[in-house]
């Protein structure tokens, strides 16, 4: 079974450690890891973003499954580019799963850059845009479409000491892949 | 033409206000706009966000088209359920089309919520994480997703005095989206 490895990781300090560390993780439950910075493409490139987007697509059209790492990035929420490929492959059938290594409500999150506070029947922040309190971690479209197309969202209990480089949600979502899809006919 | 409206519109002190604008706007091109406030599920119902869920998922499958308001919403990016809608889309093989009231490249978005400086041959954050530089607005899965299913991402010149408000690039996705689909057998 191949697993698109989507995640922010991408931009870490050292990515393809990361990619090669997944890789190997899902290796040992039997399944083959795709992860985006396996198709080399130099950021310098002429049309660079454009072959990325291109490679990407590839890559998840190639893959049985997805495991997201939706970790917040840059805000309450997760990467946006991880995102569209969550709703991505789960529009095209195939197993979803994800994992975010802060485990805290969506309404928490928000509050960590600004003021959160009741109006009328609802939460609003600073701005007056209503914040979704569902007690999920993120906004309801990717945590229920991973209900409904694989797996509930793998959380740890409480953060880990790095939220970037710990693995143990991502083993966890290995796992699951593993014992959903043991006689994929796509199973290499 | 069946058109869905996506966005953090939905977010807004007024959305059924919003929605209803939207859906005059669409109206007046010859389009049906769905919007997700349409299906109108009370939040504190039991199970109300996984009914959301289900109801935006079949808004979706019902629709053609897809305009999804990718303004900034709580950080540097688009609003995450509406970035997950897109990728749904776009795999669904619907036309993409999408906008943002805020046309600032997402390298100087980054920049208001923090430091952004070079590293080796590329910038990083001051969490030290990559930030794509590839001056477009946001990650480039969307915007390219947007070049490959339907009309690039549409912007102002310079941002509108309320960019939550203000329908001028909205419209233009309208007038896009009829132009692009003038003899849909799906037209009504």
């Amino acid at each position: 079974m191949k697993v698109y490895l989507a995640g922010p990781d991408v931009f870490l300090p050292k990515p393809d450690e990361m990619g090669q560390r997944k890789k190997e993780l899902c290796k040992q439950y039997g399944l083959t890891g795709l992860f985006p910075l396996d198709n080399a493409i130099d950021p310098k490139a002429r049309d660079a973003s454009i072959r990325i987007f291109r490679s990407n697509e590839g890559l998840m059209e190639e893959a049985d499954a997805i495991i997201a790492n939706l970790t917040p990035f840059r805000g309450p929420s997760a990467d946006t580019g991880t995102v569209y490929e969550l709703g991505y492959m789960a529009a095209r059938g195939k197993l979803c799963l994800g994992y975010s290594n802060d485990p805290a409500p969506y309404v928490d999150r928000v509050k960590r850059f600004g003021t959160v506070e009741p109006y009328d029947d609802h939460l609003i922040d600073a701005k007056k845009l209503t914040v979704e309190n569902f007690s999920l971690c993120d906004n309801l479209m990717m945590i229920h479409a991973l209900d409904r197309y694989g797996c509930r969202l793998v959380v740890p209990k409480t953060a880990p000491a790095d939220i970037w480089l710990d693995l143990t949600s991502f083993e966890e979502c290995v796992k699951l892949a593993a014992a959903r899809l043991p006689t994929s006919p796509a199973s290499s």
